[in-house]
């Protein structure tokens, strides 16, 4: 195994400098009670991968697994790569089409590892009827495949972790070799973290500011946030459209990947490739897709009674509550908030889960973006919904909610002792409450967040591992004799029996992160304006964490082609537009609520019209302003769409050329041509003679006639022009 | 002249039966005082067309004119035809390029009217070294150059007159007989005429359920009706696109004619096809852009002024005023509008010419657009305003406009002689004036529009021509002898002649109508739901007269091509979103004005807060709407873009096959193949004994050498298998 002192000595770490020429390993475990049928089972995962091209070798694995390594023969790579091009091109994916010569081609364009790990990988899972080996991890016949992963190129890695952590900032080239190595859905991520992290700089300067000058509820750090919120969206649908464009994938997420557990009802002609395609009734799926409201309704209730619940409980405590034990007694909601979320969100996560499956995708990535929809949803819940209880619940009004703390006053009572002294204060609105959850937020929840992803997983394993080396010195004495390693690939083996035992890395998670966290900064942040300067902090520890989660605590992820960051764009566009109407009512419930003319606290100051206007005018802004970018992001043309049409149009030009020969292509490429104008000459007078030896003598024929040529229509002209204004005299 | 008599008469007509194969006529001018200038230019006009492949006839035209008849040689025609299309797929508006053979290509694609006159008057208008003749008409040099304009196909124009005086609908095949003759530019407009007609059905069908059964400003028709606007803006993007796609336009709009006034700064390189191209500071430009601003906002001040003042004297005439002459004077104010708002339109629409020019595009197609856009400024304020200021002046705050109608009172104190009996009575807010409005606009407005837009126009004709018949008569006795026309032509060249006098169609003020039309619909209709009914009954007449306009009453229009409604698409989604608000206050307001509880008309039950919500809510039920309706629209997929993308395909498929052979573009086009098994078997063999005889004996070699081919695998495989479940055992 990799770890970070692996990573930081220079001196080559046994096992760890070649992977020899492991494309991927299969993890094949072998269940105790099921031993025949897995023996089958692996003849069978042996032969299909031979007969689609892929070598293969076997080793022991840990103490119930076997490990089958896996590589591509060079000759039928070739052709994978020059047919997979070709595809990409027919299906538009590809401005060029690839060279006739297979060999040019890929002098051309050389192979990265990402493109041959992507065409090797979609060769064994592929369903066999379009060539693959239709191997489907832990489902069906293949249930005994734990996993297939390819190996780590620990050398790179070890390289990038020491650019990303001496480096101030990843660059074109960081980026375009995270795409070469972990294909361009990793690549996707790091290029919006770039992207996010440099924007950040602008809030947390505006944060600053307006934290040193202007308090909180500022409005004018609102229109600033708002501002931003619009050109940093806008700016990255350009940046996004410019990368695929480099990397060459615009337009690979109309090449969908079917997804293996779609249920047909029956099959059809594609409309396009006139292929056959499997059809699922779309009224089905939008039956079973209405079930979502039920189903957000749901998240709702359970996540929103429990928040409210802990939330007025804490309320209580804090504010009303002054008996005894109160110091403890205030984390008693934050401990029940702590373990009841995750508990819940388990549960309805399995639901989303569930019902994404019954709504039966035909894709992929249509099932990943329906599913992490619906995680948004949760997520959104989980990490909003204390906030907007305290923004338009407690704020605004406040003092309606004396009653219902009634009800834990009169708890409190019931469960106290008679002979304790009990006691409360009077309640009354505190607006500092919400900059209080924000700081909670921003600062507490990212440090734990960090440690648990990446310090927690990096004990475990530690702590996993040595128990693994005892346990396997313990078990040497038996049966180390009978399955011994080859000294020479020995530590080869042991690194990749750990690497097998990693997590599997999945970037949408890290999406997840930055999405929920740009919409703390978007809808909330006028409430806590140094936000943004908190963030700033913690991405920067956070991009160079994600890295060493990639190359050290995760095994080495497909990598997947990708022209955009998928569903989390449209999730990024609801939250910067939900910015624009909490930011304003934000800033007018607090403000009024902080001032006004009614005593601190009291909501009488609270005008529904002034929240309703404030709402008005700041999402008008918002269209406003996102109209205005969208004009200017429109005129500046971006780079990438450009070169692409330039690519487009030297194809095409390039294609007439082979076709027609190249003067009718620069004939047809320039607008118009000069001509001589002698042949034009000639050509008139041959028609004209043409006619007039043909002639039927029809009136047109006459008509076209009686003036043969250039000379004779000027002499007769002239005539009519002295005739005509002699008449008019 | 074609009459409409001569439409509807079975016999052929002298002179209309044809064209004598004249693709276009040029009305040259000859002004008295400077002869001999005209007579240079001629020949230099004469000179032009026939360097350019133009075949030329002259013939006396009117007294002061003379006629250029002017016919493409079919050689060149072909050639022309060849090398349009060709540009066309280079620049990506078409997705076949054309057939290596030229006349293949023509017999596959015949060329119709509307392709070939534009061909022909592309080649007459293009500058020199794009290969045209560079004939600008009223322009510089070409100054005498009166008009250029093709010959009406009277036959055709019989029959479609016909048909759509007979028939309820046009249809398919009718768009697509007017594409022919006429372009894309004109089919458009009928294609968005009869969309727009259809759906015009829903909101009269609800307006006159409304007006029976539920009254004015029904909550429910509003949201009927914002419904309905945005399920019309949704779909006629849809169909729009389906026909361009259907009439091989799509994407031509960005195949730009170049302005011929542009006034470029420098030259640079075209970023796509590497062309020079003429560069203006787009800087330079925003700031005229700029100008904008205190452009609209005169706009509003002065025609703003002008209804403002016009309206409350009109309300204080019916509604205060009780003196002598108060029935004449009540049409003192809409006098006042009739005669000053065209004025004033007149003057700021000039102004609005200068500004466009003084914009400079580049392109007609952005210089017509930026025009188009002003003029919708203009529009906007003379039709709606009146009705605005009913809406949020007079309803809400009408009780604060009597000390402004108290300087009315003061002023007609003030003229009326001390003797006269002058008598006022108590103002009070009446909510029906609104609907008042709006049946003058849609009904009387529209039925003096219909007057003013065909019958005067067609009345003035005939009166001219009787005129210019009788002034003929007399002159003939003095000239006749000198220009005679010969017999056989003699019926054609009075009808040329004739056509020569009549007005150019323009499609933007038909647009432009139509347009306005939906702003009532779509702004006010919930004042007076028989809105649509009156609408459709409108537009069935406006149909045919639009017809008979371009066959009668206009000079053939130039068949330009067109891939949508152009700037007017901007314009209806505006005024589908300004009517989500509109209706909203009209509803809230003149319902909370007829009830309340205050007396009738006070605005003091009229809430701030009720005003905003109910804007916010309805804005709000927009965007649901338009958020639904357009992810609808999206999974429907249009049939138009499918058959783009098959066709895409096809070619691309089609160009495989001619470069690499059949094989290898079904292989491409397939997502995999099936391999003979045994080939890859041998294969994988030959591979392992290559690297068995060459081996160099290192670790990697070593690493795939330990099981040789399948079997082998196959066989340690199961030893580990067993072995290992041995080890847990």
């Amino acid at each position: 195994m990799a770890t970070l002192r692996d990573l930081y000595s220079d001196e080559k770490t046994k096992g760890l400098d070649t992977n020899f020429g492991v494309d991927y390993v299969i993890n094949y475990k072998i269940p105790q009670e099921d031993r025949a049928s897995a023996e089958a089972s692996f003849v069978q995962l042996i032969e299909a991968l031979t007969h689609v091209g892929l070598t293969t070798e076997v080793r022991r694995g840990d103490k119930s697994s076997v490990l089958v390594f896996i590589k591509i023969a060079d000759k039928f790579l070739a052709d994978q790569v020059y047919r997979s091009r070709l595809q990409d091109w027919l299906q538009g994916a590809r401005t060029n089409t690839a060279d006739k010569d297979l060999s040019q081609a890929l002098r051309d364009e050389p192979v990265s590892d990402a493109e041959r790990l992507r065409l090797v990988y979609l060769l064994m899972v592929k369903p066999k009827n379009e060539g693959g080996a239709g191997i489907t991890p832990e489902s069906g016949k293949w249930k005994h495949v734990a996993s297939i992963f390819p190996l780590h190129n620990h050398s790179f890695n070890r390289q990038w972790i020491k650019r990303v952590s001496t480096k101030g900032q990843t660059d074109e080239n960081d980026l375009d070799e995270i795409r070469d190595k972990f294909g361009e859905s990793v690549a996707f991520y790091f290029a919006f973290m770039q992207t996010y992290f440099k924007f950040l700089v602008v809030p947390a300067a505006a944060g600053f500011g307006a934290w040193m000058f202007l308090g909180q509820f500022s409005w004018l750090y609102a229109l600033v946030s708002c501002l931003w919120s619009v050109i940093f969206f806008e700016f990255w649908k350009q940046r996004e459209v410019d990368l695929a464009v480099q990397w060459g994938v615009r337009g690979v997420s109309n090449i969908q990947h079917p997804r293996p557990q779609f249920e047909f009802e029956r099959q059809a002609e594609d409309p396009v490739t006139g292929e056959p395609v499997k059809i699922y009734s779309p009224i089905k799926r939008l039956q079973t897709q209405l079930l979502q409201i039920p189903f957000a309704a749901a998240c709702i209730v359970v996540l929103g009674t429990l928040i409210v619940t802990c939330n007025s409980l804490e309320i209580f405590i804090n504010e009303v509550y002054n008996g005894p034990f109160q110091s403890y007694l205030a984390f008693l909601p934050t401990v029940i908030l702590v373990v009841m979320t995750p508990t819940f969100s388990t549960v309805l996560t399995k639901f989303a889960t569930r019902l994404t499956e019954m709504e039966n995708y035909e894709t992929i990535d249509a099932h990943h973006a329906a599913l992490v929809q619906k995680e948004f949803v949760l997520n959104f819940l989980t990490s909003y919904m204390a906030l907007f209880f305290t923004t338009f619940v407690y704020l605004p009004f406040g003092d309606h909610l004396t009653p219902y703390l009634d009800f834990w006053r009169t708890t409190a009572q019931k469960i106290t002792p008679k002979d304790v002294n009990f006691q409360t204060q009077e309640f009354s609105i505190n607006p500092e409450r919400i900059s209080k959850q924000m700081f909670y937020f921003t600062v507490t929840a990212q440090v734990v967040n960090f440690a648990t992803e990446v310090i927690v997983p990096y004990v475990k394993r530690q702590v996993f591992q040595e128990v693994r080396e005892v346990q396997s010195k313990m078990s040497k004495e038996d049966s180390a004799a009978k399955i011994k390693d080859q000294p020479e690939e020995a530590a080869f083996l042991e690194r990749v029996r750990n690497e097998a035992e990693l997590e599997t890395y999945d970037v949408t998670g890290d999406y997840r992160e930055m999405v929920i966290q740009f919409g703390y900064l978007s809808l909330f942040s006028v409430a806590w304006p140094l936000t943004a300067c908190c963030f700033l902090v913690n991405n920067w520890v956070e991009m160079r964490s994600d890295a060493v989660k990639i190359a050290i605590s995760s095994r080495r992820p497909i990598p997947w082609r990708a022209d955009s960051i998928g569903p989390w764009l449209n999730a990024l566009g609801f939250l910067s537009w939900l910015g624009s109407i909490t930011s304003a009512s934000i800033v007018f419930l607090c403000r009024s609520a902080g001032k006004g003319d009614g005593p601190r606290g009291t909501p009488g100051s609270i005008q529904a019209w002034g929240l309703l206007l404030s709402i008005l005018l700041s999402e008008h802004f918002y269209f406003g302003a996102q109209f205005v970018v969208r004009l200017v992001m429109k005129k500046l043309d971006s780079p990438g769409l450009q070169r692409e049409k330039k690519e487009r149009f030297m194809m095409k030009k390039r294609l007439l050329e082979e076709n027609l020969g190249q003067g009718v292509s620069d004939q047809a490429a320039t607008p118009g041509i000069e001509k001589t104008e002698m042949i034009t000459m000639q050509a008139l007078e041959d028609e004209a003679r043409r006619i007039s030896t043909q002639g039927h003598g029809g009136a047109e024929e006459a008509f076209w006639l009686r003036q043969r040529g250039m000379a004779e229509t000027i002499q007769i002209g002239r005539n009519l022009i002295s005739q005509v204004s002699r008449c008019i005299l």
